[in-house]
């Protein structure tokens, strides 16, 4: 089962700095060979389900051991079965409307 | 690693009313034993990682299998390692200050 | 226009335990005369738009003001036009249906 | 208090198929004035809380008018007040990091 995620990890009690750690995660889904995005308020990623989820535990690991005790994450995951449709088609399918009204 | 989570599962193409979705996936929570409370925008899940969201892809399979053609979740998840914390614990540690200003 | 929301605000910056800025918003929400109940990982509110908005931005205002410099914040958010529902409907049109297969 | 936002808005009850009615909202982000990023799961903006917040309303009263009988919106939202940081400066926050592993 394909899914298209949008991931948001917010490490806690390590002060108002947390690019460190959204980079470390950022490797670890570059690494597991998922495709990903990111924007100003997380990390969309497309893949297999069990691998993005494996990669987003791992995300909470490293997280962990870089020292950050607490972890609260928002994750928007998206499946469907009626057909096969990936991130840029998703951006495309907007635009395409926005361009019908120029 | 234990989490707690806060699942809200959204069929779409499937009309407005999703409480038969949502109750099935409740009926999937229990079945792998999971502790559960259901609230009026979602249902909070404590328990092991992998427990959890193993139970999770089995909602979105399931829900696919009832008929949705798409589904879109919004997760929240927290882990801490400085101590452990039920989700009891979390109501209580909010609920004990608001009593200490009566 | 109504609104079902649950609202998850998470200060940064000011280390792990953050029932006390939960607490604060607690205290907003009731006082602006808004429906609302604890769970484990969010609080839900029920009331007009305009209501519950201005709520969560006296919410952000407060905890900055207690000394948190950062603050993230999850929000759902439900609209309808074809029925009033509340959240207690929302539970109950879920637990029927659990009811029904016991 | 500027904010930034990651808007999800999800009609219900009008089939699969959403980009009509998120193209709308872009519509009124822009009209709004508001700096706004679509990616594949939600739109950016970055902009006055008060602005912003309208914006949304407006968005969910346009996609009811459009006939959603439903909506169900996930919305992130940040504030700081120990310094300025808009849409771009988190992303190359991040970036940067990354670049300095190459």
């Amino acid at each position: 089962m394909k899914v298209i995620v949008d991931l948001c990890l917010v490490p806690m009690g390590v002060g108002v700095s947390v690019s460190k750690y959204v980079a470390a995660c950022h490797e670890i889904l570059r690494e597991e060979g998922l495709e990903i995005t990111l924007h100003a308020y997380g990390t969309n990623i497309e893949g297999d389900w069990d691998t993005v989820m494996t990669a987003v535990k791992k995300c909470h690991e490293r997280v962990h051991d870089m020292g950050a005790p607490r972890i609260t994450t928002t994750i928007k995951m998206g499946t469907r079965t009626d057909r096969s449709q990936s991130m840029a088609d998703k951006v495309n399918s907007v635009l395409s409307r926005l361009d019908d009204k120029v």
